[in-house]
């Protein structure tokens, strides 16, 4: 694989509320969306840098993944998302050469991207997804 | 102020030995510099996805910054950099607004860079650096 961009930095809030108003007001980025993804249990605020997306997450469950790691490791940079293309064969590529992944085929995600997750064993410490924007 | 982009993202890593492998066989990038910042008393391994760089980040010693963020954090995202037009400007306007600093005008960084911080307390857990290239 060879990935053509970072489509997103996701970070890991509190509150969307307290978040928001300090990229908009601090770094002058715009929230354009605000997405529920109820499958992630999570509240999602999107603000584009250049080819990039910052992807605010508030968890909605203390149970779900976000919700966890804030208990675990407090606000910060959850994971980062490359852009790949031809997402289906490279998560086939990276299985048979014994990569461990979270998501052996393709799911959707946030803005419709077809997503999927590297096992975080694999990428020292830093929980990488890899995103496909659909045909 | 206004971000163009992200100009890269600082990944601290126990050894680059170990970590630039992963990021050539796994994600297919390209290690193109290595470089030791001795006065942040690390050394950082370089990479480019689009606009975005990834600079890995090994501790030259415990006491520095990427030493005492592995001994508290371990491994993970250190610190996430935006590129902008008029760094020294954009410090003074910050530093009037009231806007906690740790660099309130520009010093130079990795690849000839100029560089600041915002103080993390601003930033919501994740610390932000702003670049400028030198003209």
């Amino acid at each position: 694989m060879k990935p053509t961009h970072i489509e997103h930095i996701g970070i890991a809030v509190k509150s969307l509320e307290t978040a928001i108003p300090v990229y908009e007001k601090l770094f002058g980025l715009s929230c354009y969306a605000i997405e529920e993804v109820a499958e992630q249990k999570v509240k999602t605020a999107f603000f584009k840098v250049g080819q990039t997306k910052i992807e605010l997450l508030e968890s909605t469950d203390p149970e779900g993944p976000i919700g966890k790691f804030l208990e675990k490791k407090g606000e910060g940079v959850h994971h980062i998302a490359f852009a790949v293309d031809g997402l289906a064969e490279t998560l086939t590529e990276m299985d048979a050469a014994g990569v461990k992944l979270v998501d052996k085929t393709p799911r959707k995600g946030a803005e419709g991207l077809n997503i999927a997750f590297i096992h975080p064993k694999e990428t020292i410490g830093v929980l990488t997804e890899l995103c496909e924007k659909p045909e």
